[in-house]
């Protein structure tokens, strides 16, 4: 088993990796940049070692600084938390190199999921389906113009090197596409320092559903189940649940068997997420793209499961069999999670630091809340604004739905604004109730006008 | 269903109680005393009525004003919790003549099984092992030490209408049993009304193990399996669990059967726990008393069954059918459960009330808190000096303690002394490690020193 392992993030994530550590009995180092230095995270680690200057690429993106905390003290792992060097195929590849175990998949899993037209590809020869598109990189606009006309307008430009959200673009008709074409390769070419863009048919009326797997190094690849993450405002993921209110259990099945597959094509170790377009009217499922990583929403997954994933990851790191077979992953009962920022939803999700005067957590049965503030704490302009996350879990949709009404009625957080009105909201619309909706839910409901005292 | 409930408490029961209601849609009314304007109970409820004095027997003992307010507010229900009047017979009563649903059982049950000495006889009928001892009330000391030269040395003096380790005395010989049984009487006679002692073979190494049940008005009753409760300090529990780790699969299923047996003989409704002695080196166990209201430990229930007791009590006392059959009770994974009280544990937990100036619950996968206080929020002197429940669930006993140790650790409670400390020595001590104790524990290893810098 590992021994000490580095935590090479902040907020919540840093603290949820560190509280598995506890309890698995694993020393932990954090790291800090200025800004943080009062961070819960700081203070739970056994020890904690500043990297720098508040900005992430002198300090939580600071190879150096972070593998020197990791050689002085002597770590044996690295946890990369989600966001910053999680995705980072060289930092993996150094920490392999320093004979530090990075907790995650090979560098090479990483970049074959990375490169948005390679995973397309490798996820096609591995029969699982894909949005039809391009073969891979389109060299020119007549190219992609005569994809295009293949497979029909909308086609959604994309660049191989983007991901998250990043680095896509829309186009109707030929003229949008060529304009597309041109300007998202010089995006993409500054962006990312690299240029190749392909294509893809937009599925506009769709769910974002994603499957958890988790993979060990002999072999064992299981699926825990899907989230479903719809609630989207421009392209973040707002509130997530599992399961989906849209899948019924022969495409829960399919997915998961496919999600198995994807996995496999690339060798994947650890937990990773297979994120799918899915089009609930059809019943069809398309590839979107792999996050080789845990997740924000790791948490819901967990709740209907009983599988603690960052403990498996460690687990795998450390060179052991996963816990679970396939067949011994049971789901029991619906989780939710709303992600709780400190931004003024009134104000058209404005950020909102500041310092959090009174802070009080829901609890009681079914809750749980993972978070990295407390009373006094003072949310920073710099990062992002996640305040924390609720997680309820009950033995049905309705019941999870009614915990987290009461629990977000109950937390109380001062000195910010925060999206906790939302989610309010949100939890009384009927059509979120009734379970029927498409990614474009926030831009179709008035969930929030602006509120002209504020 | 009920429309509307009084809650006849306070501190983390009345919050408890109100979110169950809240997650059901039932509106709640809140009583409090004038020590507890400020209370989380207060501000959570829809309405909350001032009932009286800082005085228990002048507030949350007081039947005609907390059923002024009841009617007044046109409740449908009221919930007791537990204390205060929660196994009165008298004021489950008045409730019915009120027209109002007492939450719990009948006020026939509450006294069939209040009253010691018939409770034991009951049971004896039912068929449930009861410790050997004296067929009803003992009339003389002459009378007494008959039995007591029968069943053994040492035997138990208990006052009938005690309870809750109140009324009781060991005596070791005649002697002592001459005299203890006529100062048994007269304290008996002074805080009970009634004089009526009986006696009991005195098992001194046993472990504290209860079986849940819950029962509806149809003649169903099941059982929740066992909680065990074997860490106490002068008959106050501090430590519960779930299962026990005690229990072999035969003697749990003994247990169960002989617990439905026991809430069957007096007719029970709702939530209720019947107690034993367990014998864990013969393997045999022996009925103390039913506690016939929620307990106190009940989450560590909830955790390993995923059912909601306080849901339970309020879908049977609004005339539905138990939601489970016996089948369907299924028990997963490890829960415990650790009171923290304002209490200094190096000064043989000296009471410590005051007020709490900062205030950070621990939370993440498996950890739930059932508490009532707030930062800022003061411990009064006048009521029970709980802070939190702090309940963990993991895989097995290992996962739970674990996970208990790491929410300890995070605990922040500043102003007040907690008996903190004294739960993380516990974690850390090989006995309770093991597993393999009684309920002597606490007096026959030092797990507390007095602090001479305190």
């Amino acid at each position: 088993m590992l021994k000490k392992i580095l935590v090479a993030n902040r907020g919540e994530i840093a603290v949820r990796i560190i509280r598995a550590c506890k309890e698995l009995n694993i020393k932990t180092v954090a790291v800090f940049s200025e800004a943080d230095h009062d961070a819960l995270h700081v203070r739970i680690a056994d020890e904690a070692y500043c990297i720098g200057p508040v900005s992430s690429t002198d300090s939580y993106l600071n190879f150096t600084n972070i593998m020197s905390v990791a050689t002085l003290t002597e770590v044996d792992g690295i946890h990369p938390g989600y966001g910053f060097l999680s995705e980072n195929a060289d930092f993996a590849e150094i920490c392999g190199a320093c004979n530090i175990t990075f907790i995650g998949p090979s560098p090479w899993a990483i970049n074959q999921m990375g490169t948005k037209d390679v995973a397309r590809t490798t996820m096609e020869k591995a029969g699982v389906p894909v949005v039809p598109g391009s073969k891979g990189i389109i060299q020119s606009p007549e190219e992609g113009a005569k994809v295009a006309g293949s497979i029909g307008y909308p086609v959604i430009i994309k660049a191989t090197a983007g991901g998250g959200g990043k680095g896509i673009r829309v186009a109707r008709n030929e003229d949008e596409l060529h304009k597309g074409i041109s300007i998202t390769q010089k995006e993409a070419q500054a962006n990312f320092g690299n240029p190749g863009v392909y294509l893809e048919k937009y599925i506009e009326d769709f769910r974002h559903v994603e499957i958890q797997v988790l993979a060990d190094n002999y072999g064992n690849v299981i699926h825990l189940g899907e989230r479903d993450c719809t609630i989207q405002r421009r392209l973040q993921k707002l509130v997530e649940e599992s399961p989906s209110p849209a899948l019924d259990e022969k495409i829960r099945e399919q997915m998961g068997e496919a999600s198995v597959k994807a996995a496999e094509a690339v060798e994947y170790t650890g937990a990773g997420t297979i994120e799918f377009i899915y089009d609930h009217h059809q019943k069809n499922f398309y590839f979107m793209e792999m996050n080789t990583r845990i997740q924000v929403e790791h948490p819901v997954t967990e709740m209907v499961t009983g599988i603690d994933l960052i403990k498996e990851q460690i687990l795998v790191a450390s060179g052991k069999k996963l816990s679970y077979t396939q067949e011994e992953v049971r789901f029991e009962g619906w989780s939710m999670e709303c992600r709780i920022n400190a931004e003024n939803p009134s104000k058209n999700f404005m950020p909102s630091p500041g310092k959090i005067e009174m802070y009080l957590p829901p609890g009681g049965l079914g809750v749980r809340v993972d978070s990295a503030v407390f009373p006094g704490y003072t949310i920073s302009p710099y990062y992002d604004s996640m305040i924390a996350k609720v997680i309820t879990y009950g033995k049905d949709r309705d019941e999870a739905m009614a915990k987290m009404k009461r629990a977000l009625e109950e937390f109380i957080i001062e000195g910010v604004h925060t999206t906790i009105p939302f989610h309010l909201r949100l939890l009384d619309h009927d059509v979120f109730k009734g379970g029927d909706f498409n990614t474009k839910f926030l831009e179709t409901y008035s969930i929030m006008t602006e509120d002209p005292n504020e």
